[in-house]
């Protein structure tokens, strides 16, 4: 289409919808229904290819930015998305998990009305949901824990990034996302602000999937082994995304648990050191 | 059924669903199906008819418990699920949000697990994500907000109820569940931590529902007036459950609108002096 007929028709309508922790049944209705009527689909590059399928009249989109890539890629989205509403009626801008937690969907919303276009978010099941679930542990509890923070390391510019853990270091349960390559200086960090070294641990990599794996541990054994080993990868980095929580509410689950690993399917990647 | 004959049959299995925040089509694929597919269905006592009505052969059993009558109750209701599961052989406990979020779900599981009755947990969209869906506010954000705490001020025995605020005092965004009954005096204790008089507030009654009201203002006009009133409800309490959020990424949007309601759907309802 050229640019003069893109700007005389009518924009088209976009959808944030979350695309919730990964199982294609954990989609909600809603963005099922969405996807399935979509026209673009622009979808993060960690959607399955399952989720993906529920859009099968869509022309699909990936514009995923895998850890690390973020900045440069950001403003390459916004205009992705805007592009694909000035030229079609129904655009799903589908993000993992939820759209409202780390997924910086603030700037995708500001891009769009900045450009004049309708939107709406859909909210999705996120990570430390679809892991407490599968887990069957509770992230909180009476008596024990009335607080879960949902947290990522990950600074902006300008950021330390001390500063999202020291504000949740008295926080009973803790979700860590995007947290895995830092782990062992988490760990630390947590126990010189007073979090004690025997508080449980839990990991989930690739949350709800078939191929998830599981491993309990402590502060102090987090802050020790590597992701990777703790997932059953010894010096190799689990491929899927993993979640970290921990809090006394694992406790009885680390208890009965050894730290044995739950999926052989779960792949491991090599890694280049740093 | 007999008790003999009850005891004879292998037992059912039990599924932990969420129902998320509230709008049917914010159930995830998983819950609508296991609902088609359910004999029995335990209801949390705010859970919509549109949502019940995805489950139309179960027999429905409302066991809701509404605030301040929890613990009397809890232990009934594990005893109406565990007979569910002697007499049928799906059956599904029907959560508000999310299961494992302030759904006192570890009980019922700790239950399940005692009475040798298999279980599983299937996660929901919880309130704070649809709350934030609507009102188009990202909870977290790069240089502004790296985490976000889901708390209830509801206190356990033996448990102060401002822990759980104190803990979280330092974090970015707070997102209060059950807490429209003690606002003022929430507001009151995180100014005492620290936490700006001018901190941005966002309420949101019914999230996801068609009768869904918001209103913008700020933790020093929380501490001076009644979620009831700030809705726009005057003396009285608003009918549906409210939650509390707060932080820098409500600033522009608190900015922008003034706090007026936005649905004369939602309703208000009297009540009487503590």
């Amino acid at each position: 289409m050229s640019r003069q007929a893109e700007q005389a028709q009518q924009p088209g309508k976009v959808w944030l919808v979350g695309a919730g922790p990964g199982a294609a049944d954990l989609l909600t209705l809603r963005a099922a229904r969405l996807l399935a009527e979509a026209d673009v689909v622009l979808h993060d590059a960690l959607i399955g290819d399952d989720v993906l399928a529920l859009a099968p009249q869509a022309r699909l989109i990936a514009v995923g930015k895998r850890c690390g890539r973020h900045s440069t890629a950001q403003r390459f989205i916004n205009q992705k998305i805007i592009h694909a509403a000035r030229t079609h009626a129904r655009v799903v801008r589908l993000k993992g998990g939820d759209p409202m937690l780390f997924g910086r969907a603030q700037e995708e919303m500001n891009a769009l009305a900045a450009a004049g276009i309708e939107y709406e978010v859909v909210p999705g099941v996120t990570a430390a949901s679809a892991a407490s679930a599968q887990l069957k542990v509770s992230l909180t509890r009476r008596g024990i824990a009335r607080s879960v923070a949902l947290l990522t390391p990950r600074a902006g510019e300008g950021e330390h990034p001390s500063q999202a853990l020291r504000a949740n270091a008295d926080t009973p349960t803790l979700a860590l996302y995007m947290a895995s390559h830092e782990s062992m200086a988490i760990a630390r960090e947590l126990m010189s602000y007073g979090r004690g070294a025997d508080t449980p641990v839990a990991l989930v990599e690739n949350a709800s999937h078939p191929a998830s794996r599981e491993a309990f541990t402590t502060l102090q054994g987090l802050s020790e082994h590597t992701v990777g080993a703790l997932l059953g990868c010894g010096d190799q980095a689990p491929e899927g995304p993993v979640l970290v929580m921990l809090g006394e509410v694992f406790r009885d689950e680390m208890q009965a648990r050894t730290s044995s690993t739950s999926s052989e399917s779960a792949r491991c990647i090599q890694v280049s050191a740093a």
